[in-house]
């Protein structure tokens, strides 16, 4: 081995959900909305122009959007290439302790990619039998606490109660509260900013804006702590935001009836969907996301995931501890979740009959 | 003071040219290119579809599309959010050592601020007196090796010879050759590739593709290098090029007349505008990218940058040793440089009458 080799950081790479070529799919694997975006972000492309210069840095026009619906100051509000890019420089920026970081042992796979990425120790809080968080596992020294409401891959949400009883017992580090599915029926802890300066809650374009495809999180807090991101911002690429996703990430903010009509969509479609799994015996918590969980007690997970994918139907499976039983499948349209449904019932009932 | 603030990173960022905000400004402070990107990237706009599904996290066609372009095969590409976004991967996946990295003490005012944000060890090595480089300053231990070429703010290019003289003295460590302005005369390492699997060349499309608003970048080199930088990447952000992106880089490459077009008019008007600047009595190092690097042997370069901007004509300075009495003056159109010339002999002629 050469031996510049020696050098170089030894990583094990998050793995993101298949992305098939094929366009005859119904994908129901990476928790995409199956409405596009609102007609205003496509008519909107119009507006970028003077591509030859540097977008402005700051991204004023998208993040003074973000914070004017928000009800907060432009200072209050980050705006990074997806929700990835704002949770990769809040570990860089906010976790240099040497106690452990906090968070729970099922959860969005990235955490402990990033804690390896930078070096930084963690510790994973076991969630309870019934995939809640309990907030005494939060209350041990750390260096720094991150859990997403509501939870995924799970998709169950923490009430503010519970979330507060965590922020109130971590003052002393920064508290991240991953809100990536909130819009689906959570309820937000942006409310607790006002008390509590320690924490950020961070947020995405890629779901209930329908927006994967151009890439636009943000994290909102306390103004200090937004400047102290935007230095690490600044020293690690001043330009982060092209010109495309700041006029059409703007665009998207100013359709609220857009907005609120394909999010109320969704959910209709999810409570639906959970009615009709549980008359093919399927057990699931109770989920506040795009996505429910889903395990069957007599077919294991791993093989209907498989069969699916004969048929075109991507879901999603995790090979891990404690949720190798379980399939993620994201709510598309009412037509794809019955296709799949109807999948479901000949599969189940062939495997019934052997 | 909160506790948490022991945990923050603190750093110094980088700050980039000023974006003025008016319209009716000659902006020759950012390097920008005074044309627009080819009329077929704003074309390609309308096939940016499918938004609300996530961009391939490969970004496959963008990347066999500059790799076709360059003869390499696509697994020696590695693509990024500006050339900023690529060298800020390449150093945390790069610069693990304990040795300090070199580069040169008047360079891209980037380097050191990746390598304090990554706590990487770095020693400036001086450059001549008339600005070029010394190969023998890079010949002692160090944890890898970064310079442009040609060099910002100067301009100056260093030839094949000498590159090879510092790869060959550097095999074991990375040696990255930062080419954002080498479509505009020099000679790109590129050709070393095949012998050096220690090397990357890290090239742009904002300066001679036009599409600093776009926000690409790339790296060249050996496939196992550009598995390691992709490794790291997808430990940080699995989805960094939105959609757009990929669609107008791959329009943006496969225009090829309108590329040499705009690069050869952009070194004309250099050319012309240098023996223009002689004229004046300016003195500077020869350049071979958009902007000279000028200096006037009786008025002082802050005070032309400060009279330039009364006028609303901005371009770069840098209050910095050994540079203070500089200009970075970028090459626009001939239109935008002659209205530059000829506010520079009026404030001359006046001040020489004093």
């Amino acid at each position: 081995m050469e031996a510049y080799w020696n050098n170089i950081r030894k990583v094990v790479p998050y793995t993101p959900g298949e992305q098939p070529k094929e366009k005859n799919v119904i994908k129901l694997n990476t928790n995409e909305n199956p409405y596009p975006p609102s007609p205003k972000v496509m008519d909107s492309v119009k507006e970028i122009d003077r591509l030859r210069m540097y977008p402005d840095p700051a991204a004023f026009e998208l993040v003074t959007g973000i914070a004017d619906y928000k009800g907060l100051s432009s200072d209050q509000v980050f705006v990074g290439v997806g929700s990835d890019d704002v949770l990769a420089m809040c570990f860089l920026t906010f976790f240099n302790g040497s106690l452990p970081i906090f968070f729970p042992d099922i959860t969005y796979s990235f955490y402990d990619v990033w804690a390896d990425l930078f070096r930084i120790p963690y510790e994973c809080q076991p969630l309870r039998e019934d995939f809640t968080i309990d907030p005494t596992d939060y209350k041990k020294p750390n260096g720094g606490v991150i859990f997403p409401n509501p939870n995924a891959p799970t998709g169950v949400d923490m009430g503010l109660l519970d979330i507060e009883e965590i922020i109130k017992a971590n003052q002393d580090v920064i508290v991240i509260v991953d809100e990536a599915y909130v819009d689906f029926g959570a309820v937000s802890a942006q409310c607790l900013l006002d008390r509590y300066k320690n924490v950020l809650i961070v947020q995405t374009f890629s779901k209930s804006r329908s927006m994967a495809g151009m890439r636009i999180g943000y994290a909102m807090g306390d103004k200090k702590l937004i400047k102290a991101l935007n230095d690490v911002k600044y020293s690690f690429n001043s330009y982060t935001m092209n010109q495309p996703s700041i006029v059409m990430g703007k665009a998207s903010i100013l359709d609220e009836e857009y907005f609120q009509k394909t999010r109320k969509e969704i959910m209709d479609t999810r409570e639906w969907f959970k009615e009709e799994m549980k008359k093919l015996s399927f057990l699931f918590p109770d989920s506040k996301a795009n996505f429910i969980f889903a395990s069957h007690p007599k077919i294991s997970a791993k093989e209907i995931f498989e069969a699916a994918k004969k048929e075109n139907i991507y879901v999603r499976y995790f090979n891990k501890p404690r949720i190798d039983n379980y399939l993620r499948i994201t709510i598309g349209t009412r037509a794809e979740m019955e296709t799949f449904l109807s999948f479901l019932k000949t599969f189940i009932d062939g495997k019934m009959q052997k």
